[in-house]
């Protein structure tokens, strides 16, 4: 499908906006009770919901909870069924780092070895971040490679990034973690007889066995495992898929990866909801689309607090008005999954979508909330559906066949 | 999808009538207000909406806009994003010519060629219908090719029609209008290393060489070029299909060859919606689906003509109880696409169907029209699921599995 909307895709100067309320799809605390979104008075909103057509979205799949990166990939309109983002190029991608062709990123864990190298701990009594980020600072000078760039990047506790850069290297070696202790750390072994895959465990080999010699003297950070090996997965960029120039708008550096994975360049350095949306008014000229990430209805969902998410939404209604006097010609709002307080979690539910635009089919929808969604006249879709409505509501793709 | 289909079909003597009001789905002409469904008096399209069940569909999938053969596909049951007609198989379908196995169509333009042989206007000043369909009748009486059946058919204007057809014929080869002037036409060239593709190109280039001798005196048709080399796709048949006999009932040729491409029978010269029906009813008997194709509310759409576009919808509603009357044991109404007057073209905008049968299990809705729709039964789907619907509804569909 993403070939066909790579074909149809034609270049105007129009401008779309997605604004992606992290999780903010959600839950009654009881039956016959209000979601978080039914609660929250969010009169802008609900205005968008009138003056536009609204869906239900299942950013997966129905009845799968979406990652973040998942989630986003399928907004962004790659099917994350198809396209997956490995657990280390998802942690390296969440500290800021843009991983290139050449690069296999690694998730570390400190673990603490006993005298007979067998694993004591494996979270290495879950040293504190300061002292774990001048272990690895030592791992990223002392570790040398022969044709291997080797980046060692602290993350927080015993959690750490290694990312070794070379041409002819693939992705596909098992976790070392034994998943318990008393045995040593796994050899990394290659996937299958792929030569790239061996020249990878070849260089995780060589990386652990330095490792734990600088290592040695360390009271609990003494080994290490790898896992969720990882490159960059190959899709086409937003400019190649669908000839956009895109900018991502985000206050985490999670958020700001996963949109430059595909791309997108990001766009400032806001701290808060209002400079997220000054950076939209600054940058307006220079970019066809823009991500627009709000993260906070997320957070307060993940802590169960449902009147705080309540109060997320507030926010992000508040300042609706500001994002819509900048004259999108499509104005998109919706999230990359639910995240109900009452779970505390992600979860499978479907989120609200509401786009506005000139030549939307206007529906009776009145509010934005989940059950109002239901008699939207999106229906329900699936997410990776999504840009290809935002790029036909722009007058951005081309009539298929004759 | 469709295999399995193809294994559960069943014949019995159930007619099925597919009414395709042609561009049907619109738009209100500012927000707020009511689109030509909407606004049309439609009390007979009304009552089949009360007395079946509705939905959306996208005919191709959800943002893309159809042209007529995709549209038209999906309604047959065909994936259009699977099966593409070529530009010149539809061009030749449009002018009424049935595509065999052996034929490769290609549309051509009329130009214009400065003493140098470059291309000063790519249409040859857009010569009058009668003088190109003169000149057309020459290159078809001249142009001899050994082992190839060559013909040339008028079209429009500049526009016309080539047909090669032998065995071991590809429809690979790529244009030769250069898309500008001040050049000569291209070479047709082959797609890849495909021998079948070869042959096409050479026999190509033998045309080329012939036609520019025998319009070397031409004063604006001095040279053509050639576009959209195309064989019929491969696709089963409506009997091999479903078991149906299938005729198609359309006053356009473009319609009837649609129909003709998936092994329908085109049925009479109607010149009229009177005259459809009629032929619908003199020829009862010897069908098992009808396809009924109302080509006015599109032609009216693309005008921009809303009013007009309300009146044809209106000149259907009077023609409904003369269809129900025959006693058709499935009836469907639909669209192949939108025709939006507002937007004077075909639109990625779902379009309504209503589906009246003794078991369909009737939903709340009560008016044919975008907006009741998206309450229906039927929900929101890709078009390509209306045939089996069609089928289920009248029988012809066994059990899947014990």
């Amino acid at each position: 499908m993403l070939d066909v909307v790579t074909k149809l895709a034609q270049k105007n100067d129009k401008k779309i906006v997605m604004v992606v309320a992290d999780g903010v799809g959600g839950l009654a605390k009881e039956p016959g009770g209000k979601t978080e979104l039914e609660t929250a008075n969010c009169p802008h909103l609900d205005g968008l919901a009138k003056r536009g057509i609204s869906g239900l979205m299942n950013t997966v799949a129905p009845g799968i909870t979406p990652g973040s990166g998942p989630g986003h990939l399928g907004l962004f309109g790659y099917d994350p069924l198809q396209y997956l983002i490995g657990r280390g190029a998802l942690e390296a991608t969440g500290i800021g780092e843009n991983l290139g062709p050449n690069d296999v990123a690694i998730r570390c864990n400190f673990c603490t070895l006993d005298a007979d190298g067998n694993i004591s701990d494996r979270r290495a009594g879950r040293i504190p971040t300061d002292e774990s980020t001048s272990i690895v600072k030592i791992l990223n000078e002392d570790v040398q490679i022969d044709g291997v760039e080797v980046r060692v990047l602290p993350v927080m506790e015993h959690r750490f990034v290694v990312i070794f850069t070379a041409e002819g290297l693939g992705g596909g070696v098992l976790d070392t973690d034994p998943q318990k202790t008393g045995v040593p750390p796994l050899d990394p072994q290659p996937v299958g007889d792929c030569p790239l895959n061996k020249n990878t465990a070849k260089i995780a080999k060589e990386f652990y066995s330095q490792a734990v010699k600088i290592l040695k003297d360390q009271p609990k950070a003494n080994g290490c495992t790898m896992r969720g090996f990882s490159k960059k997965p190959d899709m086409p960029t937003f400019e190649e898929a669908y000839g956009l120039k895109a900018g991502a708008i985000a206050v985490y550096p999670m958020y700001r990866g996963l949109a430059s994975l595909v791309g997108m360049e990001t766009v400032g350095s806001p701290k808060s909801l209002e400079e997220e949306v000054e950076t939209l008014r600054d940058n307006w000229d220079d970019y066809d689309f823009f991500f627009l990430h709000w993260k906070y209805t997320d957070s307060r969902g993940e802590d169960g607090d449902f009147d705080a998410k309540v109060k997320m939404i507030e926010e992000l209604d508040v300042l609706i008005p500001a994002i819509e006097a900048l004259g999108p010609d499509v104005l998109i709002v919706t999230a990359d999954h639910s995240t109900p307080a009452k779970l505390a979690s992600h979860s499978w539910h479907p989120v609200p979508v509401t786009l506005v635009a000139e030549d939307a089919r206007i529906d009776p929808v009145q509010k934005f909330d989940e059950n109002a969604a239901i008699c939207g006249g999106l229906g329900q879709f699936r997410a990776v559906e999504l840009m290809t409505l935002a790029l036909a509501h722009a007058d951005k793709l081309a009539k298929y066949g004759a």
